[in-house]
């Protein structure tokens, strides 16, 4: 049930998906502006499919430490969005102001396997939410969008009127480009609504207290967490798919975003709502860094060698990309304040606290 | 429950949407067919938002009507295929040999302004559809798609391998081309599944008995039973959107192709499974004609004068399309048979003897 304040019910922040990587970083990004976190109640619903919720608690790990760094509570609801019906429950108990839509299947490799489970539950599942909303009178969403919507770059830096929707390389990169049109067709239908698509870049790093921070299941899909793991012995060595692209020093190139610059970018985009209609906004810092750039930084924040071999290319994968990011500037008053060092020796000081993540034993 | 030869149940074809105007019409073609209406069941379910059943009947009008025409009969379930308990009902009762997939909204206009409830039903029913068909082991799928996925042409004719998705002009089209990548993705992934996927021209005309037809609620939305309904006085008169595309009178060209000849398209189909991947093929005549020269042929056909008037452009539209239909000749061994005359003459069968469509009284 949503508190009170003045004897008034708070408006509520709603996070799908809010225990996961950049959801629980946002809500902590929430709770720790002294503002925001007296407005609104923030409430996560979450699944729990790429969440740890240790034995006896209530709350996933990630939000539970949230609680205790900030000394703020997060209300939780263990719900999927696919199910209309306990997602209705949530809706009954708190007056939303927001939805903040970070649920979703996320690995590429995966999504090629199970493509059937990506649609149905990022589409199916965005669709049911969007219902819902429209049902209980809430017209605004800020939705988690990727880089990956652009495809093949047809120029850098990717700027949001590059062409969306070809070559793009995975069935996850379609459902985020799906779930944008559906959200751009909903926009133009009834103006009521309110959607900001934030196109993230490399979402790398992790909170500055080193107690929560990305935590993948299995072998990690992502550049950073590989390295961290190397790193911190857990895995042997990193392979480097490609040594032949058209890049400087013939790795891959990426757009690295620390993860608390991007929860940064959800709260000014939250503060910019309503604004009707869609509006999509990259978040990234405007800077490309190859993968053995990565390696190089990693080396110096952890003071660990990473082995590493070159590799072919990996099917579906770019040369290189990297975000214009002027309209994150004019729209958001928002830009990236973290270095590569700082993502490095935020990931290493999680990494290093955490070798095997928010499951203390494995 | 499936119906037994000589002590063996036989097996089904099941057509979602089968109550509908493509999907009746290829009920239909399936029954006057000695060998399959004797080698199958033939199943369908229809949630009945497009199709009308007269009160007190058990089935929907058009399946009725095609039991007393045929004599044979057919097996119905007023069912949604986004319910996935109901739908597993039916596939317990049937050993599926195939799904044909008719069922989806498909008034473009009506998308624009309704882009959730397209979304829901024909992505969403559709991944429950085939989330169901797996579960029950069944992997052979006619997919109803339509030439709407090629949006602006490029190149003319359309064949194939043209690109699909780019500039699509309504949620109706992305469904359509969503549902194909879904499709194409789950062959991908898993090699038991066949799909064929047949890419609609413009569906006209009606069945020969002339007690079967396209029976759209409210104003239609495509040309041909706009025409004949104000051919019968049911509308007063034609908009001709747009006079000044660059084709040979000014109005827009299509390639209409007889639902008969697309019913006939369906069985070939059927006879190609299992046929493992994702295959799409073109169902089309290869002849485009002008929206001028369609008045003028069902002018001809009813002895009636339609009056029209010609109107700007409407937002979306494109100038022309036709198929090339080397691969359906090849694949299928199928060609269209029924001429424009055809077209029109059985439409106006069909029309003039139910000027209010499968309600008798309205």
């Amino acid at each position: 049930m949503g508190t009170c304040t003045n004897g008034v019910m708070k408006q509520a922040i709603l996070l799908t998906g809010g225990a996961g990587y950049v959801g629980s970083h946002t809500v902590a990004a929430l709770l720790e502006d002294p503002v925001k976190s007296e407005q609104y109640d923030i409430v996560v619903i979450d699944n729990l499919v790429n969440a740890y919720r240790a034995p006896g608690q209530k709350k996933p790990e990630p939000l539970r430490i949230i609680e205790e760094l900030t000394g703020k509570s997060v209300i939780f609801y263990d719900v999927n969005i696919a199910d209309g019906a306990k997602l209705q429950e949530v809706f009954d108990k708190h007056s939303v102001h927001c939805v903040i839509h970070f649920a979703a299947l996320k690995a590429v490799g995966e999504s090629v396997e199970k493509p059937l489970e990506y649609y149905q539950n990022n589409i199916t599942g965005t669709c049911t939410l969007l219902d819902t909303m429209r049902k209980n009178g809430v017209y605004n969403l800020i939705f988690s969008s990727s880089c990956t919507v652009y495809g093949d770059p047809e120029r850098l830096p990717l700027d949001e009127s590059h062409a969306t929707g070809r070559g793009l390389s995975s069935p996850y990169a379609r459902t985020k480009h799906y779930c944008e049109t559906i959200c751009e067709d909903l926009a133009v239908s009834d103006k009521k609504w309110s959607i900001i698509s934030l196109r993230y870049f490399n979402p790398v790093g992790a909170h500055a207290s080193g107690r929560i921070g990305e935590d993948p299941a299995g072998i990690p899909n992502n550049l950073m967490p590989y390295i961290a793991q190397v790193a911190v012995g857990r895995l042997p060595s990193l392979s480097v798919f490609g040594g032949d692209y058209p890049t400087p020093d013939g790795s891959g190139v990426r757009d690295y975003i620390h993860v608390a610059d991007l929860a940064a970018g959800h709260a000014r985009a939250l503060a910019l709502l309503p604004r009707p209609g869609f509006t999509a906004v990259n978040l990234g810092t405007g800077n490309g860094y190859s993968v053995l750039q990565m390696i190089a930084a990693f080396e110096k924040a952890s003071g660990r060698k990473i082995p590493y071999k070159i590799v072919g290319r990996r099917a579906g994968d770019i040369a290189a990309n990297y975000a214009d990011v002027s309209l994150s500037h004019k729209l958001l008053g928002w830009s990236a304040k973290k270095t590569l060092d700082d993502m490095c020796a935020d990931t290493w000081r999680w990494q290093s606290n955490n070798p095997n993540g928010f499951k203390k034993s494995s």
